[in-house]
């Protein structure tokens, strides 16, 4: 029976049963993470062979020895491999170091020292930068950008991706320098932005001549539930839009081979990949080629890939599935929340009654299950609603999953009484 | 006999006899490079057994799976590593990606961006930020400075260290924010610093509160002739003359296993990595895990890495020996040029007449060899005398370095005959 439709005598008694259950899992002692989309052991186990493919003793590739210094922008055979991978060309492709992260980072602090290729000055010199955040969203994107002082305006994230009256409307403040997307399987959601709308985000003419369209591929290839989604190239969308400079768009794989131990790649216009290099080459001399022409050996091209990535869905499926049925089990009756059912990436993203997601995520935490935060899918850390948590299910073995979302669903339960109860009070 | 002690006739004769040599030398049609401290192919076999240290699958260290996500610092077991490589505390080292370059950018950059632990506020927002250089030194360190917009400051580099007399002036000026020290077997002169001169560099008061040492000990245990140089502790020196925070230490694997696909360090105080790690969270989960437990399989410890470093020095000695002895019988005789005999590093750095190093280099790039462009070694790529030349004897197997140190010996006697020709006939 739906939580909302009950009377005082209903909820106290649902929540002594609850809370027994809650105590009982409390008394596990259990030590479990929901919190980071880490692939499991059986993941990277799927990549072990890549450590072999330079077993033959032949280091040269492209003419060269990977070995060596050298090769700035990447090996040429794995910019192709990229953008294969991507739909884009290869000399629209700067390989970097292990975490597409960091090329992010690089790219936002080359602006703020040096400006990018349309700056009028270096960012530091700037007043004001603000840069527009659909939510809930990625919160190590919305951090990356507090760190360097930006103001973040949130924009509603609907399931075609941003409201795009919204965008278009926040673009005409010269001060907007830039947007994060994570337009394919969304963290957290899940969601893939329609051909319309990303049509129109390249049709963008923002104030700024150097707005920034950070378009975090993230989840290009990653797809566990049926076909991979579509998504246009945004490089040719925006250049046919008259923007070639606009988008800049990072891929890895680190969650294709290892996390901790992928290749990274920023694919943009050619104009803006030479600018950036001209500033590169005071930085490095090349990341690593080794690395590199692993990768080229073991994926080798768009079939072997998919080939891989099919193998990871089998192992991610059932444990989406786990979570989902869980969900539709113990949480749909009560009518307290509503999710998302993904299709690709590694998030499961909940609406919980608003004013119980902390509640929820410290009930969680006490019972041993470490959720990421309530509100870390908010620039800054605030949900208005305090109502978004996200779930990463990918990292824990099935049984462990299942323990955990256990705990996570009687704990959402809880926290939903609780409030209820308080209201009911009141 | 001396050029300078020649009549004219005597030089017209040497002029037509090494103009004679090299024209034959260019009809050649050679393609030589003594420009880059690049190990050769045998040198990168050395560590070829590196990349089988995780064929037991076993990818566990320090309670982590090196291919997943995590660990900002980096491996316990490889900051143990780089600790007694360089006679610091594994607390004071954090590991980065391939290249130390890297991290001394990133460095830089977020003392642009954000400061570093001292600073009163960023060093975008300064008026002016200038940086000592030791001359002649390492072109990559200036123009990254360069690229930051900084103002470079020369100092001349002595056989034991920096002019300190001059250094200790210069650091009055609180606009004067760092200092490049190259202090063991110095790119290019080989020199290394003295246990005084770094104790007087540990004891500078600089007018600015953040000041950072740039201790770029790219060679620490490259000796390639005699037992290794001894060079004190700089962090421990900083830390006793109360300046712990001053000193950032840089080091890399890039010349012990593969240059293009080794790990970096830095070496600094608690408190500074204490800092620079808060920043360094929002670029970065970590770096690459797998390349930093095949090193630690690999180098062990600094007996087994000094035991590689010695294989090294087989292959490197006797080519520093050729350039040195082709030097002492061409160039001796002439009375022209000065030049250092290095135990260590990659480079040999010689004085040619002043004013003719530009020309040396373009004669020997019309012979078809490449060397560092005359200049490179002072900031901006100005030398005042236009004199310093640096020979990187390390990449072209040995019978090639013949041929391109002869063809280097006769473009310096041409440029030097030219020289002296023009003066006789003012």
């Amino acid at each position: 029976m739906e939580y909302l439709r009950m009377q005082k005598a209903e909820l106290e008694a649902e929540y002594r049963k609850e809370k027994a259950r809650y105590d009982a899992l409390c008394a596990l002692g259990l030590s479990l993470n929901l919190a980071r989309g880490k692939p499991e052991t059986r993941q990277l186990d799927l990549s072990n062979a890549m450590l072999h493919t330079l077993d033959d003793g032949n280091f040269i590739c492209d003419g060269m020895d990977v070995r060596n210094y050298g090769c700035l922008d990447g090996l040429p055979s794995c910019k192709a491999l990229f953008a294969e991978l991507l739909d884009v060309q290869p000399e629209q492709v700067l390989i970097g170091g292990n975490a597409s992260l960091n090329l992010m980072y690089d790219l936002i602090a080359k602006a703020y020292t040096n400006g990018l290729l349309h700056s009028p000055r270096p960012w530091s010199q700037e007043p004001a930068i603000r840069f527009l955040c659909p939510v809930p969203g990625y919160d190590r994107h919305f951090n990356l950008s507090l760190s360097f002082g930006m103001e973040l305006i949130p924009v509603p994230l609907r399931e075609d991706g941003p409201d795009m009256a919204v965008v278009e409307e926040l673009v005409r403040d010269p001060a907007v320098k830039g947007m994060w997307c994570v337009p394919k399987y969304s963290n957290p959601d899940g969601f893939v932005y329609s051909e319309a709308v990303c049509r129109r985000i390249a049709a963008l003419s923002p104030a700024a001549p150097d707005f920034a369209l950070m378009w975090d591929n993230a989840y290009c290839i990653h797809n566990f539930d049926g076909p991979l989604a579509a998504l246009p190239d945004m490089l040719s969308l925006c250049r046919e839009a008259g923007h070639a400079d606009m988008v800049y768009e990072f891929a890895s794989t680190s969650k294709v081979t290892f996390a901790g131990a992928g290749i990274s790649c920023m694919a943009a216009s050619v104009e803006n990949l030479k600018y950036l290099l001209g500033l590169l080459t005071f930085q490095t001399i090349g990341f690593n080629k080794v690395d590199q022409l692993m990768h080229v050996r073991f994926l080798k091209d768009r079939e072997t890939t998919f080939a891989l990535m099919a193998r990871h869905a089998a192992i991610l499926k059932p444990k989406f599935d786990a979570v989902l049925d869980a969900l539709q089990r113990e949480i749909a009756p009560t009518g307290t929340a509503r999710w998302n059912r993904p299709k690709g990436g590694y998030f499961i993203s909940l609406y919980a009654l608003p004013g119980t997601a902390k509640r929820t995520h410290a009930l969680c935490k006490q019972a041993g299950v470490t959720m990421t935060g309530a509100g870390a899918t908010y620039p800054g850390g605030v949900d208005p609603e305090d109502s978004n948590l996200r779930i990463a299910p990918s990292y824990p073995p099935l049984n462990e999953l299942r323990q955990a979302i256990e705990v996570f669903c009687v704990s959402l339960k809880l926290a939903a009484l609780e409030a209820l109860l308080r209201h009911s009070a009141a």
